[in-house]
């Protein structure tokens, strides 16, 4: 089987990310041609990891003969453009989330990619995690009947910059759509009703950005399960990241990730190592087999496992998150979409 | 310092566990009398623990000359009742939650109790279990900073018999009202306003009958803290009952209890004992520090550590509960109580 | 069933822990004499307790004509002396461990006990722990399949006080002969052969007193399987009683038990609570079932769980292990005794 | 810093490990030539790499114009001769354990070795374990002060093949070696005698063969402290790979790793998953570890973190435990190696 050309637009953090994994991790995946509007960090990159093409513009990449596949990893904002210009190209698509904040834009970029018979992925990286798939994989198979509780606990290590809040979308839309995404992915059924509670409680320049850092949101899933997610800007403990489902049969856990399993005994108590503390280490199994997944769909022609609806319904789902904030009450997804 | 004399009135369920917590666990008291209007039950349980005088009447034991404090385990439509006649017989009172169903009947109660000079403890039991009441104190030490989201997982072993759930006042007031003193206990702030969904996903018969058995709760606290309960009346893998509290500087986590904890190892995977199942077996030194609390509150006359006002707002909040279901909105205490 | 009566020599240490556990947990004992040398503090525990009868001559214990079993709790040297005088004065005995330090003396005792048709029980409390328990039922159940490995861990928070190791016998008579006994119980096959290598790592005290305060100790069992025990005089963290057997078909742990089973997280990292550090708190539980197996045994006329013979095997194990470290070699239990 | 250009040896078990780990995880490596006597292997295992050279000769490796250093993986009989043959050439060596079974092939190998001023480094992997590491380096920080204990649990999932036994130099020169090489790396003292209880419970055929596959082993350090490694040639629930030390200021443990930390609850038990089951997958970090060390060593001229002297001790404590079960002693280092 040949391997896939890829190129990668974008050479900030994620695209760094996927650089690394895509060549150290994904034997099937090439990496041929790097686009970033920053060409002096594309060169260097691209220098890093042996990339033969590199460009400031991004369409050279979508156009470049040799690639099958490009791996979107710019500024949410572009997103959409990109998406629709790779479809317009013939390409494959992987894109980071969201997609876009606009249920319009999405909803014209899937309607793109369909037209151009094109397979899109959408980065929920965490779906990939070895723990919260193993959980998904025991609900599907009956292990615990029927879904009635799911619990999911996500909080970030420290709050964004401020300037990044202000251009993120907000809490719901940057940061919870990962758990809205594990919500249905887990459950297996889709969210229906979204009620939040949030507050300002880590850092008041968050709240004067209009933004929100902690939430408690109660969601309602199709099948009659209820769910929560508790979400903290600033868990100083490090990055927070664990899920129970519980039903009728029994209950599955999910934990954090540790860097190592030591325990150490003195006369002031007994003690651990902290979660792994930054995103692309808790992940890093989930990153390289999100790729592999992408890789191995457009390959092999089967379906991607994270498609673009999902991108779609998790924004969607964020956007009701905010409207519940704004009036105080309970939100329907009927509401929001269609 | 002599020890103190008590009466106990009821000889069901949990008058005989404060019974036997009484007699074996707690030197510092001696039951001198007994009630029940199943005399025959209550004859056997005063052999059983040498109680000296039994009888058919409360009355009887309000008004024994030897008693100085009474128990009240009778069910919870007298609790109230007996309190007052107890008051006004100028003799202390520890009496089963909830006090009553309905707040005008529980502030009679306190006034009275106020009147009589007397003291009145409400049997929130859990306040005296020892993970709980670590994490209490950690909190109150400042060992977490201010705290941010509570989280309380409350989950029976199995349902109620439909006679019971019919009698008593519905989950909220029933099983979740020691979940809402405990939020109170641990964030060491009032609850200011509830949101409840709530569904039907153990037995359709509990939908029946009024009542709904799988609730997330969602708290808000005058400190700004948030919480969340997630209750199901029936868990197969025993009695659940963890919590977590998070905060600006940490976080501190209690977990169930066990029988033992041995751990198998087999090819088939590796395994541990469920967590006790019984609530008597679970709490079982809650009941005892609870009782000792009681008697050493009155014998050195220190302030009781959960009060008549404690025992009203816990129902309070379950009625706020019961509101936020009927009409589907975050309800605030302010709507309940002035 | 009538109660037993019991008899109490020795208020000491073991005494009070005996004492409390047969008033509070033992509904089935009665304890009606009690007698130590020092009659003051015999006096004080009568008092605390509602002894009706104390005395400073063990003698009076024993003939009292109410008394139908007799607890030991005196010093060593001093329990087969009292075995044998309560063996024909046509009496129960339960006596504390060690029975003695020569096997002669024991073996002594357990004839006169034979010729009198009495029951003798030995307090080899740690039996009767949950946690072990669990473990030796599984095994005996062959759910681990044939036993091969034995691992027990026990380390005392510190060492006792010079003077008493001085009389004492030595680590292994002292200490390690709860885990000799263990040993048996859990593989459930006799111990053939003992290596020691020890050393003083503690308090040089305790070497020029001319013991060992630190050895890990290689058994060999009749069955087949191997063991090690690995003993300190002094854990900072605590009292460190965990143990593992493994075998054909899996493997079974025990581990410590905790005061409560908190976690706390920080930025410095998690951390929980020590194990319980005194030998009373952690075998609470196993100090209150050995007395009711003993009672329970009397009264049904059943044989009791540990009897002379497992005393005497565990003191000719203890001696088989000061003979390999006084000779730097394997020692056959064949050895010590025939 | 330019790239190490590599040369592999061997393309069976170890090499394929080894060539995966250099290519995917090792980005300051270049493997430029690969030899394996069947030829086809070696063929196969290049194409998969993208090898540029690949002979059925190693000598055609150890002087390939472009190779600086020589990854030797070929069977135990062909290290010292390979090693010295490399040395010879000035290229430097990284050699799978063992070196040799021979005391005096492995000192001529490390003379020649010296004379020729190379560096060689032997295959402990485990030493670059992230979990045992953590240990190594808290000890060697002081956290636990002095090493009194150390305990070593090392089972493999399965026996090897009968014929492997046969020439494997037996367990303690197999699989043993590698916990000889971990007490010393963790207590950081020598091991000076040697204690073995062994015995064969896993298959007769292991018996038969000469060996044995169950093994107590003490050990006895320069520094005063004590330790035990208990192995065992069949695991049923996986391979089982612990540690723990303790010392006069605490104890510090290292546990399993699992492939995901889920935990499941049903009426039966509450389970999780078994340990990582294959030494590859145990110990995958470790191999890349290792091989980045390696690297590190030779690029930027530093002393290999394990030496040829730390491949010569442990066969030496191999060798001692041999003679500890031939004859049924303690054996002193001295006795083995001058």
């Amino acid at each position: 089987m040949a391997n896939l050309k890829l190129g990668v637009i974008g050479a900030g953090r994620i695209g760094k990310v996927h650089m690394a994994t895509l060549v150290q991790s994904v034997p099937e995946a090439d990496v041929v041609a790097l686009a970033d509007v920053n060409i002096a960090g594309a060169k260097s990159l691209a220098e890093q990891y042996g990339i033969p093409f590199v460009s400031a513009d991004y369409k050279e990449i979508i156009h470049h003969t040799e690639v099958q596949a490009v791996v979107i990893c710019s500024p949410t904002d572009t997103h959409a453009k990109y998406i629709v210009e790779t479809a317009q190209a013939g390409k494959h698509i992987f894109c980071e989330k969201p997609v876009d904040l606009s249920l319009d834009v999405i909803q014209n970029a899937i309607d793109e990619v369909k037209k151009a018979g094109v397979k899109l992925m959408v980065g929920f990286n965490r779906r990939f995690d070895p723990n919260f798939k193993k959980v998904h994989d025991m609900v599907a198979a009956g292990k615990i009947g029927d879904p009635s509780i799911l619990k999911i606990t996500s909080r970030d290590p420290a709050p964004p910059a401020p300037q990044y809040i202000a251009v993120s979308g907000g809490m719901f839309l940057d940061m919870t759509i990962h758990d809205f995404d594990m919500a249905r992915y887990i459950v297996g059924s889709e969210i229906t009703e979204v009620y939040v509670k949030a507050a300002v409680l880590v850092d008041p320049e968050i709240g004067n950005a209009g933004d929100v850092d902690t939430a408690i949101i109660t969601l309602t899933f199709a099948n009659g399960a209820l769910g929560v997610i508790d979400n903290s800007r600033k868990a100083v403990y490090g990055y927070d990241q664990r899920l129970e489902i519980f039903g009728t049969k029994g209950m599955v856990t999910a934990d954090n990730n540790f860097p190592d399993n030591h325990r150490y005994f003195t006369e002031d108590g007994i003690s651990g190592a902290l979660p792994l503390n930054f995103f692309m280490d808790r992940y890093i199994e989930a990153y390289s087999n999100e790729l592999k997944a992408f890789c191995d769909a457009i390959i092999n022609n089967k379906p991607v496992p994270v498609g673009g609806e999902d991108g779609l319904i998790s924004v969607a789902v964020g956007l009701a998150a905010k409207k519940s904030v704004a009036e105080s009450r309970a939100v329907k997804l009927s509401e929001i979409i269609g």
